[in-house]
């Protein structure tokens, strides 16, 4: 209820600051006789981690994963699975600045409003550290939707800045350090990131995430709908702004006649829905985007105020991401696989006689 | 479970098809002690009823609404508020058309896959109308909202088509047929949808919602930001593709220099955010924009197919929604406030010693 | 939260009071194609309703339900089923004495205090009235469990007061106005309860609750055991004080040697558990006791306070149930269907790859 | 969903078993600001650990539990507390006996059906050791429950076999390794349990378990009673097969007249509803019951069947505890006060206005 669980019958909750102990997962309800080990949740951690490339953070955080519990003989149990990364770069630091204002753009204001007090350690809960759980937690579901169904879940990054993909082209997403769709545009990014990097600065970015070979049937109408699922687990991803289904905004100019996907015999003729009709999925490839703000953790120097109340200048030091959107492939294709799961679970309570299956059009 | 229920601790169940017996709802965990009657309901419900305009639906839905229990002496005492409203429009019609094909970019295809089977009459459970209760719990909220904080929820349209607002003019609104904040462009309005409805097609919109005095302190991360809340409460409306809190899609060009929202003593310096960081609320305006699709029960005839998969063309009889985004203005009010409502008592629960409060910024 | 939703999956909420404009349920989660009409919820709310027999409150309730939702073709459809009982005896009455004290042994004085004001007809929402929805949502719970997997769940009262039955005789227990399942006991109950009548007194009662033919597999641990849901759902029962599971309060003097169901290829040797090991069903009946008090309903004039805290007696007019336990048979029967149902979905969510299964005992 | 967690606004959730690498709970809501170590949560694991006196398991665990997030200099932030409680003692045993049939009384049978495989090593997560998290969990709830009210929870043993204790002298429980509340009876519980593990077999037990300072108006009418409530978290104890509240069974042979608790000026005249009315708390001690069974886990012989479903003798080797009651005593406490915190915040949600007090019998 506090907001740390997602999910309701594949859930996950999570705990665990950037500067404390460590961070730590429950996945609760995942079927029995799933095969999994460290190594399948190990390969999306380090296609978050921060470091790798010179246009992400050089923060170490080395985040490995261990499954404590739920997991015997190599497969799952049916019980809670238990995960925890240590956290092995505390070092005390100064914190003092930090302790005394309110990074603007940031949650430092807004938690200690909440709560009363906060930890202000490198952003305490607010960090974007908590969600390598949800990367772990997403690979478990990952891996039962591509058994059960050969679902595959991609994200990419289709705009930072200015720069628009043309065309997305997956192989060449996990090839370049953009998860950029589009190779014709690398120099482009390239460019403009050596830029935000040298003004200190940062900049916004648009993602795409597809999930292709679902069933028709996932989605709980009325307030549950998959759309509506989607978006919220898109949009409380950190730094998120805006999300999309389908053709998104580009809707309010269309027409009726233009924007129903008609039916033929072989299938949707369109996919203008990306996916979803009146909550439920179709059968059609799943389309989201979402538009994540530039970070606040830059080294311009904005105005804030301090804990009195006083007017005061505030910079971050060190390294940071010039382009959080980046690094937010992987949590993205996590959201939207637990999403999935966890209507799969609900879809299958229900109706387990009607099984959900790939869209044979003429059965139900 | 099963999607019928909004909120976790204000929490709104309904019931009912567009031509059975009747609506119902649910609320349970209402405060006790607010005055409320059936006028106080009856108010939003008749700003969404069809046939108050020329550019809506011509059918008759008196949508008369009857409070069953949970409120005696004119406040609710803390119990549950049952709510119905009976169908008084239900003549027998001919449904076989309806019956034997999908209607394209409808649920007809996926519910009937869902669950096996389908009440076809009118869109069943998947019609707009099931949106009426929402409207009427969301008078509730919207009611304890402004007593408790001086909360005021309004939405409006910002554009219809190609036709954009370039103010938000509040005192218009509600003066035409629109609920379009800027009166400079009402005759282009008229214009659009005429010549739409001329060509018996449909049209998007988009639309703006927000709430203002609301208190710092609301939303509670990870999973359950407020924005996150929020984005699935607007995505959940029937035909929203695309859902914004502040800059919304614009921040992928912005700098985190531009992006990010000053503190200063008066007060934060700008709201890109829309009112929420880190998915609390911060005390400013929250501002959303959702993008609507444009109706599918349309008078142009379109490809489909028939339950047995062969191909097949249909065409919606009778008046029908030019632009549903327009009288989607009070439920998009209604979602807000049953998602503030919600928020307030999660965080009640928590922190009472507390209190959210209007944003004294000095003080926690 | 508010208490008014019983279930996960399956989830049956509530309201009305006993002396508003009427009853009402959703139940959300029903799968669908279940054959469902209103004679099959009549049955049991006959069962339950007042004025039956001597040995009951004269009162009359007609309560007569009304599906108003989720059932389409005789079947149900997957959406919520919305049930209505309008209250039809809502004479008005003199409450200024109940109104201005607090009746002991009832939720007067704690509905009072939780809320800061109560809805002081005939009990309100405390009044067991509430029950007969319970009664109409357990009819098609039951309804379901038989044909899915020929469950039968069947109560009866063994104790009322000091004459306890000695035997089970089910084909006895639907004959006699006391659900006594030992005919030869028939004749000190009736000369029991004339004179409690006679004394304007109450007394208490203990009832079982069976469940036959339940597969193995059924129940969530560690803290949604069946047991511990089967606990919540009877003891949340108007006026019950105890349950037990299998042998009870009788364990406290086992030995594990005398208490361990031993197993052999023919199935359990004997079933001190009462169906349940390790929260899971075995297969084997489910078998629970539950403990009523005697109603605080009486013509004994007792002692009690005013709202002002003034010492005042109290005495109850009219004629009330001088057993109210008798009564409780269907209310039980419903609870324990409503219980099973709803682990049933939630097993099938998780595994159901694992099919429940009666008991075959050499396979998973 | 899958029941690991307790709680709907303070909510616990728990990871482990037996012999996995660790023990782990997530406690999710708590209130900021709540000063809390881990030796406040290291006293009632000692009190719970075995290997503590002759009457109880050898085995020996350590229990060292760390705090992994959630606490800030001291004190509580209101975001999720992890715990993590390695397991030192896994050495690797001979498992071949145990993994081939399932012991009588156990939840081998039912974990592998429902499952269709299951961790075997010493019981998995049917483990008592999982009880662990909860007494850790169920110390927080105390310390707050103790600040913000003056709540004080105790359980102690109140009948072992067929010794009773005949009066409750809470002065003496801490004193006795029985945790008994009557010091003339601790010779014969010797004696008994002497006998008992002579015999090699185990016995019964009855506890009592009492909150006192509770305030009036906790619980949530009409399915999650206080009562229901307590009953569902005693009865997900393992081995509990009864659960009663106030007078429990005995309610059957009582009047009404006897039965209701007369109000006077200065309060309630007795405690037969054991301080619940209607599902809300009376602000009078609560005061329940609850029998354990013996264990099943003893060294006498017994009828089993092995996987294929042929006849087997298994007898449990090493030392058990002769009478787990004994352990369960803060077990017991523990989840009483889950149970209260959480309704706590529930009424705090909903009634904030009504405060939640110590009962001055003639206010709201």
């Amino acid at each position: 209820m506090s907001g740390n669980t997602f999910g309701k019958l594949f859930t996950v909750t999570t705990f665990g600051e950037s500067h404390g102990l460590g961070l730590g997962a429950i996945i609760d309800g995942c079927p029995p006789g799933l095969e999994i080990t460290e190594a399948d949740l190990q390969h999306d951690l380090d296609r978050r981690r921060p470091g790798t490339s010179r246009y992400t953070t050089a923060r170490r955080e080395p985040d490995q994963v261990k499954i404590m519990s739920g997991v015997f003989e190599g497969k799952t149990t049916g019980t809670p699975i238990g995960l925890v990364i240590e956290n092995t770069d505390q070092r005390s630091k100064d914190y003092s600045e930090i302790a005394q204002s309110f990074r603007p753009g940031h949650a430092d204001y807004t938690y200690w409003h909440k709560y009363g007090l906060r930890d202000y350690r490198g952003g305490g809960r607010s960090s974007a550290r908590e969600t390598a759980m949800r990367v772990a937690a997403g690979a478990v579901a990952k891996k039962f939707l591509k058994q059960k169904f050969g679902i595959e879940i991609n994200a990419c990054v289709t705009q930072i800045g200015a720069v628009k993909a043309e065309k997305i082209d997956w192989d060449v997403v996990e090839g370049n350090p953009f998860f950029f769709p589009d190779d014709t545009k690398l120099e482009a990014l390239d460019e403009l990131l050596r830029d935000i990097i040298k003004q200190k600065d940062s900049i916004g970015a648009k993602l795409t995430v597809v999930a292709s070979n679902v069933p028709v049937g996932l989605g709980e109408p009325i307030f549950d709908r998959l759309d509506a699922d989607i978006a919220h687990a898109l949009m409380g991803i950190n730094a998120v702004k805006g999300v999309e289904v389908g053709d998104g905004f580009d809707v309010v100019t269309q027409k009726g006649s233009e924007h129903r996907d008609e039916l033929t015999p072989d299938g949707f003729a369109s996919n203008h829905a990306g996916g979803v009709l009146g909550g439920i999925s179709s059968g059609q490839p799943i389309v989201a985007h979402l538009a994540l703000k530039p970070t606040s953790s830059i080294g311009v120097s904005g105005k804030t105020i301090d804990l009195e109340g006083n007017q005061a200048d505030i910079i971050t030091r060190g390294r940071h991401d010039p382009c959080v959107g980046i690094r937010a492939v992987p949590i993205a294709e996590a959201m939207l696989a637990l999403t999935l799961m966890d209507h799969f679970m609900r879809h299958r309570a229900q109706n387990a006689d009607v099984h959900c299956s790939t869209p044979d059009i003429s059965k139900p």
